[in-house]
């Protein structure tokens, strides 16, 4: 008598189970053993480190049982790349992306113990990586080894790639050319990103999408130097001034961005997304403590959750000219700089917006006022849609290892996770089971311990809902 | 048989250039000796030498006659007060001010000699402290000998007080004080202020007033701290933001300041003075040569000369907030500042200014953004009358001296005269000889020596005049 679906993945999910629980000691240890290589991609000192770190998670994964494991270097810090073919035809290919670099830590910081030290303390492993992102790409090996034992399989139902990147603390400075290079072998019907978090701990979200960005630097140049505002103030054009007329004039009095053509081919939130955004349990109170900010301000319209997830943004995130020190200075300064940030959201086109940029920078700036603006390299935004299938079996492992409804976020940052979409042409899911109170880039960094185990089991269930779904 | 006046102010002239001649050597021997001393005020290993300099002046005016002068001590450099009176009821008294402390100055700034070794090239004097203000105070003491030597007196005609500061080049910080406390000892009919210019070598002229400046710092804060923008960008107000609007909302589409009430009791200008400002050889081209900017740029309906003379401004001297450094840093900074200053024209009151602004301040900003503004020490703005009869004294004595039309000039910096003006309730009249090539505060200050000499000139002749003059 064959079991009806639903009771098949009662008794996987029953093995998965049992599985992690008898290798759940093990994977703690060696997960600490991770941990303890403190590799901070952003400190010229641990570049060994780093290295030291993708050369035990190679090994880590080999053996798991990843028949194909490689160092990928780069002009930087060095990725891992593994692949364990499904050996069935037809089988779906998912690349899993996540990174093994950290950020910096120290004790002084304010860390309760050696940040390097891993600790379990009521059911929290306190470590630099142990949520971001070494916990989230370690529940994965588990997770392989959990899904082959319940189905008993000796390989994944899936074709089972890892990218696991060395420099995404540093800002992923050669992923793309990384991706683009090992295209072929990265190809993939699906790419999961293990390195975001999910809306609490009672309440697990998928994220569906991430901003993209466009960042630039202004310089303006006014008189030759400094010169004296007595002798010449109110008769010449002051860079200063004309840096905060433009950071000024970038957004109206509903604080639309003005810049022309900036909303072009947006993808508007449906109804539909906004109801699912309405039903989190969102507390704008605690939401505006985590920020540290005494009041929301944003685009008239729309919710801050909306803001944050679904609507770009013009942002200042520096400024500035002439005398900053103590007291005053009777100056026209010869020089002012601003530098601006643009969350982008799906459908629009970085290339675009810093064309439509640059063009209305020109357009703002008076007689007398030079200028030049940079552009640093710009991330595109990505968003799967809430019906795609392979978004659908993320949504079904999860809630069966969390045993609850599945909610949606979207991520209001932006990572490398684009690039995949971009150059590999598949969608991205992402499956991360951090909280917000897990301390990413901050001291006493910690896992929650139930909630790297739910990361396993879903890991465990995905591969065998994916192959039997068309992805 | 009595001469008529005008043959009797070609002998004066005659006799007081004759007394001139023969001292010329003596006195740049003497006025190279002051100007060894770098009474640089602002650098505080340089106090002995502002010490050294307040006391060789002080030895230098006894021996020029003054039967009373002392060293007036304050809370930093020391100033320098002398008097001579007339001996005559009835005489008026004036009050000739200037300073002895100078800018600092590096012979690696660009000199081509010591800066504090005087050096007599081509009929100039080189030397810090050349044409500001050593120069400028100094002949006031060969102006007096040859006024008395041309008319026989043992005692200048006028009550002749001096006050020589010596934190002029530090924003003279403990002046006005200083004056209040000898307010009494101080008291004049007439200042006259020997420490500003005339328009060039071919173009004597008299400068009629100086703007006020009122000077603020404006702090604003944010987030607690620097945040993320994506996680939170474009749904919480950004500091930095709030600085570029408070500069861009200053001023209207024709530059006029938008703070209301700012321009309240005004004392426009007459077409008369519009007149004579345009009658001036200006030329625009080499004055943006000398103020290094590509154009012009200000206050509609008026120009270059009246925008910097005759009009307030509100300038952004310094503006700084968030991720100044190299590359980019997506973060909505915790905080931002601006410095603003105002110059002010004649019948604006600083305090009212203030007021106004502090509201208006208040008043754009959104919630959620906190914010401090810190006034310092305001300057009020001064202006003689063109038909005070004192001005037409000066402008008298000085068109003697050189030979030619004297015209009329403003200043659009601001000065410590403003507070003679106001605590000695006295007419303020200023008398300067340099010209704008001189370099102050520059690499290879000099002063003209013809200049110079007719500075004397009109020092001496101005005295008898002014007694003529009821003042």
């Amino acid at each position: 008598m064959s079991e009806t679906p639903d009771s098949a993945v009662q008794t996987a999910t029953a093995a998965v189970r049992t599985y992690i629980e008898q290798h759940r000691a093990a994977f703690l240890d060696d997960l600490a053993q991770w941990l303890r290589i403190p590799s901070v991609s952003a400190q010229p000192e641990h570049d060994a480190d780093v290295r030291r770190s993708a050369d035990w998670l190679a090994a880590a994964l080999r053996e798991t049982g990843f028949p194909e494991v490689e160092i990928l270097q780069t002009p930087g810090a060095p990725a891992v790349f593994a692949e364990w073919p499904s050996g069935e035809p037809g089988a779906p290919t998912v690349l899993v992306y996540g990174h093994h670099d950290v950020q910096p830590a120290a004790r002084e910081d304010g860390w309760h113990s050696d940040p390097f030290e891993p600790v379990i303390t009521d059911g929290r492993m306190y470590a630099r990586g142990a949520a971001d992102d070494k916990g989230q790409v370690f529940f994965h090996t588990l997770g392989v080894r959990a899904h082959l034992a319940a189905t008993g399989r000796t390989a994944p139902a899936v074709n089972l790639k890892l990218l696991i990147e060395g420099e995404e603390e540093s800002g992923s400075p050669h992923f793309r050319a990384l991706v683009e290079e090992h295209a072929e072998r990265l190809a993939a019907d699906a790419v999961i990103v293990s390195d975001t978090g999910m809306w609490s701990e009672d309440t697990p979200t998928v994220c569906t999408g991430m901003r993209g960005l466009a960042e630039c630097e202004i310089q303006l140049y006014g008189p030759g130097q400094d010169i004296h505002s007595g002798s010449f103030g109110g008769a010449v054009p002051n860079p200063a001034t004309a840096a905060a007329r433009l950071v000024a004039a970038l957004h109206d009095a509903d604080q639309h961005v003005t810049v022309p053509g900036f909303y072009d081919g947006i993808a508007e939130l449906t109804d539909a997304e906004r109801e699912l955004f309405a039903e989190l349990p969102f507390d704008e109170t605690e939401w505006l403590r985590t920020a540290r900010s005494g009041a929301t301000y944003g685009e008239a319209g729309f919710s801050t959750l909306e803001r944050i997830w679904a609507r770009p943004t013009a942002e200042v995130n520096g400024i500035g000219g002439g005398y900053q020190g103590p007291g005053g200075k009777t100056i026209i300064p010869a020089s002012a700089m601003v530098k601006l940030s643009f969350r982008l959201v799906a459908g629009q086109d970085p290339q675009h917006i810093e064309k439509r940029v640059t063009d209305w920078v020109g357009e703002q700036l008076p007689a007398g006022i030079r200028h030049e603006i940079t552009w640093s390299a710009a991330t595109r935004p990505c968003l799967t849609p809430l019906g795609h299938p392979a978004l659908q079996s993320v949504v079904r492992a999860m809630s069966q290892a969390f045993g609850t409804k599945v909610r949606f976020t979207r991520e209001g940052g932006s990572g490398p996770a684009a690039d995949l979409q971009d150059v590999l042409a598949a969608p991205v899911l992402f499956l991360g089971i951090s909280v917000p109170s897990d301390g990413w880039h901050a001291p006493n960094e910690k896992v929650e311990l139930d909630l790297l185990f739910k990361g396993v089991e879903t890991a465990a269930l995905l591969w065998s809902d994916l192959a039997a779904t068309a992805v």
